[in-house]
Formats: C-alpha cells, sequence, structure tokens
C-alpha cells in the first residue's frame, strides 16, 4: 500500500511490443497501489545511441542491486553472429532455473481443461553453451555440457518449489537413454534430490513419451523439471495447452534470492507500436514478481483483475479474438481491481 | 495376389509384445492374399541362446538383400551400458530418414480432428552420435553432430516425398538461434533443397514455438523435417494428437531403395504375451511397406480394414478402451477384409 516505502524492481521493457505492454504493468502497479519503484533501463537488440550498446554494465548492476525485475521481450536475431540478449541476461546475472506455470485461464476455451502444470528449466547450460565446432567442411558439431552445480541446485529448486507450494509429484524430464552421460548425471543429481522428499512422488520420463504423454492427458504431470532444451521445448508446449506464450508468466531464480520476471513471447515487430499487444504475460510474470516479493494480496488482486478481464470477454486483445487496444484491456483490469 | 511370386522381406518381431503383433500381421497379410515371404529374424535386447548374440550379421544382411523389412518394438534399457538395437539397426543399414504419417483415424476421436501430418526426420546423427565425454567429475558432455551428407539428403528426401504424394508444404524444425552452426547447416541444406521445388511452400520454424503452434493447431503443418532428436521429439507429440503410438506407423529410408517399417512405441513387457497388445502401429506399419513395395491395392484393402474395424468401435484392446485380444481385433480386421 501506498504507505510502505517502495520496493525498487529493474524494468526492462525490451523491444517491439515491449514498451506498451510494460506500460501496462506500471499502469495496472499503480491502480493496484503497489508500492514499486520501477528502475528502468534499455535493453534491446538495437544498439542504444546514447551508450552505443546493447546492454550496459549499470543495467545488469541494477538486478544484482535491486534483487528483483521484470523483462519484457528481446528479439533474437538467426545467425546475426551475437548472441541472444535474452540468454546473455540468463548467463550473466547466473538465473540458473526458469520457473513457467501453465494454467487454463478460466473463460478462455482451449482444448485442455485444467491445465495446471510448472515447467523448471535449467537455465545456464545444456545445449545453450554456445560450444560449437567445425570438425570440417560440411561437419559440424555442438556441444552439449550439464554439469552436477546446475543439475542440482535445479533440481533442489524444483522439490524445493513442488514442497512449497503444496506440489504432489515432480517428473525428471530426459533422454538418457540416449545421452547416458550427460542427461544420466542430470537423472542421478534429481534421483538424490528426490531422497530427500520422500512426500513428493518422483519419477523420470523420456522426453518424446513425456510429449506424447502431455497432448494426451496433462493431467499426468505437476512439477516437471529438465535440462535447458527440453525445457524451452516442453514449456512451449505447455503453453500451447492453454493458448500460447501470450498468456503464459515466468520468473527467472537466481543466487541469493534474485529473481527476474520475464514474458518469453517474441517482441512482435509487426504489431510493435499500433496498440494491439496483449499484455498478459507480462502482467502474470509482474504477478509472479509480486509473489516472490511477499506482497501476496497485491498479487492476488492483480491476478483475480486479469483472469476476470478475461473471462468477461468484452476486453480482449486481437490475439484472443478480440478488438481491444492494449490501453482499453488495461484499463478494463484497472477497473476489475 | 497368390499367383504373383511372392516378395521376400525381413521380419524382426523384436521383444515383449513384439512376438504377438507380428503374428497379426503375418495373419492379416494372408487373409489379404498378400504374397510375401517372410524372412524371420529373431532381433532382441535379450541375448539369442542359440547365437549367444542381440544381433547377427545374417539378421542385418537380410534387410540388405531383401531391401524391405518390418520390424516390432525392441527394449532400450536405461544405463545399461549397451546401444539400443533400435539405433544399431538405423546406423548399421544406414536408414537415413524415418518417415512418421500422424493423421486422426476416422471413428477413434481425440481433441484433434482431422491431423495429417508427415514427420521425417534425420535417422543417423545429431544429438545420437553416440559421443559422450566426462571432461572432470560432474561435467560431461555430449556431442551433437550435423553433416551436410546427412542434412541433405533427408531434405531431398522430404522435399521428393511432399512432391510425389501431393503435399503442399514443407517445414523445417530448428534451434538455430541456439545452435548457429549446427541447425545452421541443416538449415542452409533444407534452404539448397527447397529451391529446387519452387511449388512446395517451404518454411523454418524454431522447435519450441513449432512444439506451441502443434498443440494449438496442427492444421498449420504438412510435411516436417528435421534433424534426429527434434524427430524423435515431435514426432511423439504428433502421435499424441492422433492416439498415440499404439496407433502410428513408421518407415525407416535406406540407400538404394532399402525400406525397414518399423512400429516405433515400446515392447511394453508388463502385458506381453498375454494377447491383450494393439497390433495397429505394426500393422499400419506394414501398410506403408506394402505402398513402398507398390503393392497398392493390398495396401489400401489392408488399410480400410484396419480403419474399419477401429471406427466400427466393437473390437478394439484396452488401450483404446475396448476388451477384445489381440486375436479377436486381428480376426475381426480380417473379416473386414
Ligand atoms: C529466444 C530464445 C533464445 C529463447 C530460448 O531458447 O531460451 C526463448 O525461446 C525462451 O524460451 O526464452
Ligand atoms: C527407443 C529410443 C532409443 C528411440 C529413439 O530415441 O529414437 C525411440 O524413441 C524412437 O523414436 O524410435
Amino acid at each position: 500500500s501506498s504507505s510502505t516505502t517502495p520496493i525498487k524492481a529493474t524494468l526492462f521493457p525490451g523491444d517491439g511490443i515491449g514498451p506498451e505492454i510494460a506500460e501496462s504493468v506500471k499502469q495496472v502497479f499503480t491502480a493496484a497501489d503497489v508500492a514499486i519503484d520501477w528502475d528502468e533501463h534499455y535493453v534491446s537488440t538495437e544498439v542504444d545511441p546514447r551508450t552505443n550498446s546493447f546492454l550496459t554494465w549499470e543495467s545488469l548492476q541494477s538486478v544484482l542491486d535491486n534483487k528483483v525485475g521484470l523483462k519484457g521481450p528481446m528479439a533474437t536475431p538467426i545467425g546475426k553472429g551475437h548472441r541472444s540478449l535474452n540468454l546473455t541476461l540468463r548467463k550473466e546475472l547466473n538465473l540458473y532455473a526458469n520457473v513457467r506455470p501453465c494454467y487454463s485461464l478460466p473463460g478462455y476455451k482451449t482444448r485442455y481443461d485444467d491445465v495446471d502444470l510448472i515447467t523448471i528449466r535449467e537455465n545456464t547450460e545444456g545445449e545453450y553453451s554456445g560450444l560449437e565446432h567445425q570438425v570440417v567442411k560440411g561437419v559440424v558439431e555442438s556441444i552439449k555440457i550439464i554439469t552436477r552445480k546446475a543439475s542440482m541446485r535445479v533440481a533442489e529448486y524444483a522439490f524445493l518449489y513442488a514442497k512449497t507450494h503444496g506440489r504432489k509429484k515432480v517428473s525428471a524430464i530426459h533422454k538418457a537413454n540416449i545421452m547416458q552421460k550427460t542427461d544420466g548425471l542430470f537423472l542421478q543429481c534429481c534421483d538424490e534430490v528426490a531422497e530427500k522428499y520422500p512426500e513428493i512422488e518422483y519419477e523420470k520420463v523420456v522426453i518424446d513419451n513425456c510429449c506424447m504423454m502431455l497432448v494426451k492427458n496433462p493431467a499426468l504431470f505437476d512439477v516437471l523439471v529438465m535440462p535447458n532444451l527440453y525445457g524451452d521445448i516442453i514449456s512451449d508446449l505447455c503453453a500451447g495447452l492453454v493458448g500460447g506464450l501470450g498468456l503464459t508468466p515466468s520468473c527467472n531464480i537466481g543466487e541469493d534470492g534474485i529473481a527476474l520476471a520475464e514474458a518469453v513471447h517474441g517482441s512482435a515487430p509487426d504489431i510493435a507500436g499500433k496498440n494491439l499487444a496483449n499484455p498478459t504475460a507480462l502482467l502474470l510474470s509482474g504477478v509472479m514478481m509480486l509473489r516472490h516479493l511477499k506482497l501476496n494480496k497485491q498479487a492476488e488482486q492483480i491476478h483475480s483483475a486479469i483472469i476476470n478481464t478475461i473471462a468477461e470477454g468484452k476486453y480482449r486483445t486481437a490475439d484472443l479474438g478480440g478488438t481491444s487496444t492494449t490501453t482499453e484491456f488495461t484499463k478494463a483490469i484497472c477497473d476489475h481491481l
């Protein structure tokens, strides 16, 4: 409430539609009387003319200082020779776990009802090592790295998450029948951690089978923990079950209690600046940030206002079949508060 | 028909339920008067006491000689130190493309209608290189290999398949925003081949986005071509859309016109020998084998009999919610011929 000292939080609006949806979050947070003092930084795939860089040291330091932040989409150009800023942030800030809840939004119908999944993705290594090499012309290799350190901490995080969020089961997703050493190490870490949580059901599921079962019956799963690339794939699949990345939040977890919430959809350059973007994923990511800050009352208020606005159906952006602008949709959420 | 010289085809019944479902195929083929002379070989994850081996040279040679075969499931034990026989066959026989059609079966309802997808998977390299290495204790690496040779031939196969099967579009699935060199080479090969097929629409889709779109709207896709691991994942996802691996066939394509059709589901040891297995995937794989042999009339007869039996719903195995045994279901198909 307005009587408490505001909490400083970093804000990276990002590329494309990023600034518009970030504006929506600011408005909704203000309307909900959330005492956040946004420390806004320009981080973009386009070089900032003022600093002549994509990402400044000050921007990284802001997250390290504030320990909490919210991030919009940043474009990842294919084959442009520089690394995705999304990944740079994850690596530089040592954001080791990416938590993506996927749940059916009441009132927004898809083929699936009552989806309620949490994917927890290792966020720093695996196929994302950046190690690639042309052996000879026409023969190239990429190196996937799995470490005990990164596997243990994401496994620990997943089981702790399950326990503290009243979840019943953790499924470790892998392809250890093919990658016996790398995925084998990942599983071994999950096995070790699982032993410390006898009250949480634990299973190991091969990724191909997991995908088949997810589309057949997502209720078979609860919390899923996995190496980086599988997490990338499965979290998008799960998002698809409930309507897509425009509706699903995420939060990156780092050491020392750092949390950077993130909308993981694209920057949608085609509709950027047109007041057409759906801010839901960034808003729900903002809600995850508030829960991380233990501002639970305001988190739930905002969450309900978003859900109710979508469920009511009167104000929806074009991607959800409506005709509302970003600002109209945002105002409707504020009115629901 | 019975007046033609029988065509010799290799049969690997495989592990678990393999022998039972292979028996079903033999019966249906006989009932349909298909002139196949099965050259049956014992290839199994259990060592053959007669030869003291899993896989003999004679079994491999049989496929090379006959150039056509049908394969049941073989178990892939995790962490048993020996490589999956499924993969050994693909590598030793140089089966470079794995074709998996996924289509809605009339009369078998899932959440999706009118699915009609073809996944074409590179079958010899990628994450399946078998190259893994412990760098130091707690740090392991797996090496993914992509070659121009393997990428070109699977891309060629995919576009030729699209053209000869009246398909409109080929989507190349990748993660070149992360693996710029390996997946980049794969895409470059697809680009090159695509140029030779101006009549076929061509697009590149990042694997995470592809999975999201497949569960939201599979009709966006037609033929999908991709590196090995993505093919493993996406083909299972697609199978899930239409009911699972028990209902979807596959065929492995090699050099010199070799084709080894394959049921890619598991060996289901829990129900093995109990006359409960669903032979549909192996039967439909047999149909793919017949089409490969240009025995189109009999292929369509058998295909219709399978589809009609399932659609009628009177005889279904337990996995499809029925109470029929394998032999009852098989007899029902024969009666439909
Ligand atoms: C944009 C891309 C590099 C990124 C990833 O692969 O992790 C995205 O898909 C995500 O999931 O955040
Ligand atoms: C059993 C396993 C090794 C195999 C694979 O990963 O290719 C299977 O999933 C398949 O798709 O045929």
